[in-house]
This record gives C-alpha cells, sequence and structure tokens, in this order.
C-alpha cells in the first residue's frame, strides 16, 4: 500500500510539475519532462476510437520538441495565451520494469489578450513514464483530445 | 495518519474508476460500482437548498441503473456526447461501521458531434460507500448540480 | 517520503475545507482560515507579470475579512451565484519554521440564478501557511488570476 501511495505522489508531482512549466510560461524546460527517444502526441479522440490515429502534433524525441518551442517563441513575439491546465482522475494501468504506464484526465483554459476564458480542450492524457536516476521522465505522452474545434498549429504543449 | 491517507486513496480511486467508466463510453461497467439496493439521485442543488428534494432521476436499486444503461444504449444508435469528469475536493465526512460519507466537487464537460466542448453541469457528489470484500461499492450517490439548464432525459450518469 | 505525503494530505485537506466553506454558502467561516494578521489578495495575472501588483481586492488582516463577509451578505439579500471550485496541482515551494509556501491552479464556475454555469476564473493560488496548534491556517493569500473581464466588487472570496 505504501508503495503504491508513494508512487502515485510521485506521478502527481510530475504532472504537477510539468503543467506548471507550461501554464507560467517556461517553455524552454518543458523538453526536459521527456527522454531523448520520447514520443509526444496531440491526437482527436474520434480518431483513437475508430483506430486512426493520425495525430495533429506529434513529436519523436526531445529535439523535435526543442524546436516546437523555437518555433513557438519565433511565431509569438510575446505570448498572448495564458493555459491553465487542471488534472483529475488519475489511474496507474501498469507498472513493470519499462515503467509506469497511467492515464488522467485533463482540462485546460485559455486566456487571450481579450481576458475572456474559455476551455481549450478537454481529454485524456495517455502516459508512459520511467526513472531516470532520481526524476521521472515521460516516455511516451499522448494527448488525446475531446475538442475537435481546437487551433492546435501554434498551440502550447498540452 | 496512515490510516487517513490510505482511505482517502482508496475513495479517490474508487472515484476515478467510476468517471474512467463514464468518460471512456463503458456504461455496462457504471451498475457494478453500487451495491444491490443502492440511491443514485440527480437532483437540483436549488431544490436541496430549499429542502424539497425533488430528484431529476432517481434509481432505488442497481436493476434500475441496469434499465438505464438499456434505454441510453437503445435511444442513441452511437454515442454522440463524450463526457469528461474533473474531481476535486474530496472530503470524509463520516467514517463508521456502515461504511464511510464524503463529499467531493465535480465539473463535467461534454463535447458533442460538433466538437465544441461546454461546460455540462458543476455540482457536488454527496455520497455513501461501503466495503463489500476487497471493493468499495456505492450505497448512496447524489450528484447535486448547480446547473439548471441541463438536459438530463438522455444524459449521461454523473 | 512519508512526511511529504503527510504535509501534502494536510494542505490539500485545508484547500479543501476552504474551498467548501466558499461553495456552500458558509462564508462567515471563511476568515477564520486565517492568522489575525494575514493578507488575502486578489490580483491579476497580467499585473504580477509586469511587477505592477495592484491587486483588485486586498485584505490586510482578518477583521478585513469580515467586514467583507458583512458587505457581501448585506449587498445581496439572497445570494444569486453559486460558486464551485476546482483545485489541481498543488506544489509545496518551501516548508520552513515560518511555515509552508505553495502554488496551485484553481478554476472557478459560476452558476446564476439564470442557471447557466460559466467559467468564473481562472488562475492560481500563491499562499503561505502557518500551523497554529493543531490547525493550518493562511498567513497570505493570493489568488492571481487569468480571466481579466471579472467582476469582483461584490464577488464570493475565490
Amino acid at each position: 500500500m505504501m508503495a503504491a501511495i508513494e508512487l502515485r505522489m510521485q506521478i502527481l508531482a510530475l504532472l504537477d510539475h510539468y503543467v506548471d512549466a507550461i501554464d507560467n510560461d517556461d517553455l524552454e524546460a518543458w523538453p526536459d519532462f521527456f527522454v531523448d527517444d520520447c514520443l509526444y502526441e496531440i491526437i482527436p479522440k474520434e480518431n483513437v476510437d475508430f483506430d486512426l490515429p493520425a495525430p495533429l502534433i506529434r513529436c519523436e524525441n526531445k529535439r523535435m520538441l526543442r524546436d516546437r518551442v523555437i518555433s513557438l517563441r519565433n511565431a509569438n513575439i510575446y505570448p498572448p495565451t495564458t493555459y491553465r491546465h487542471i488534472i483529475s482522475g488519475l489511474r496507474i494501468v501498469t507498472e513493470d520494469a519499462d515503467g509506469v504506464a497511467f492515464t488522467a484526465n485533463y482540462a485546460v483554459f485559455s486566456t487571450n489578450v481579450d481576458g475572456e476564458t474559455r476551455i481549450y480542450q478537454t481529454g485524456r492524457y495517455i502516459d508512459r513514464v520511467k526513472k531516470i536516476g532520481d526524476a521521472w521522465k515521460f516516455v511516451e505522452k499522448r494527448a488525446v483530445f475531446d475538442t475537435s474545434r481546437v487551433q492546435t498549429l501554434l498551440a502550447l504543449p498540452i
């Protein structure tokens, strides 16, 4: 039981830290939450439901994540949007020598320069993490979103 | 303290599991989160505030929950709506031989075929659970919702 | 590790209790979550970002919190708005003899008499708490909100 609580706390701490970097505009820290040969996807739920997993965003290693941050910084002279992530319902799916697989619900709210807050998207993380030294890192992170009317081309990470 | 943490973890795990079944369209699993002679209600906050507890939905045993799932499946050829539950603020109210009573805040978002995500309802669970063998089951589950403009006739469970 | 889990649980319990009082219209209990010489602020994120911290609401001690509750009760014959707080992403920042500093994301939903639920505001708590006897109390509570189109003059506490 104690080990289960400890694991849950560590995964929650990782997610909280991850979200904190995005919501507080520390995008440069974002790639370091991943291992080098990671997989990061933002993918519509309907594609997953119909087993046609064509992601809107797909990064196949940490270098691609770094490139994405550079694009975002260059495209946006001043970050016009604030994200606010709310995470709930963490479920550990498997735990083995390869790491830990888990899912969690998320809701992301965005506030633009007009000052109004909207639901940016809701969805579900389907993640796999591995412990590298003392730190948990994402091996795979899939944000499977419900909201199909979503602008992702120059959007912040989920 | 350890017992309190363990209990909290188990209640959270139950809620997370429950929500996961609804949000991922596993409605057939939903009745099994309850004991046979359960009470399940969806009820407007204003009714509770004025002590006129006329629920919109009231199921008085597990059979009625199963009937409800069948109705939902027959009414909806393809599930057109995705729910996404976010739960926060779990508070254990009482713990005794009869089980555990607790409350928690919830926000449920819905995404229709138009792909837009809306606030479906916010509210508060007022629940009672009992341990049956190794598993916690709902004896009573009341979803007291703030949002009175809510379509519940053929809505998914909350 | 055990001490960290225990601390986290206690801070979560405090936040859950605090939110519960506001969401369930127990405003009179609200000031008692603070020490006498507390600081309570509701402050726009853009002000914090530009280091111009002009808060919309600033209470410099518990007496001012009590005055605020009286104003709210006098201004509103019957509380027309229900708030629903969702909190996520608790992060302990420092822990020392002076207490514990932490941050957390929040989303507050409001339901007016029209029965529709809207995003009232999203934001981030930047808090400091201290243990007084057996109970944790807020020494400082800052609600830094993203949503600038917010009506705060006679709004409930965040």
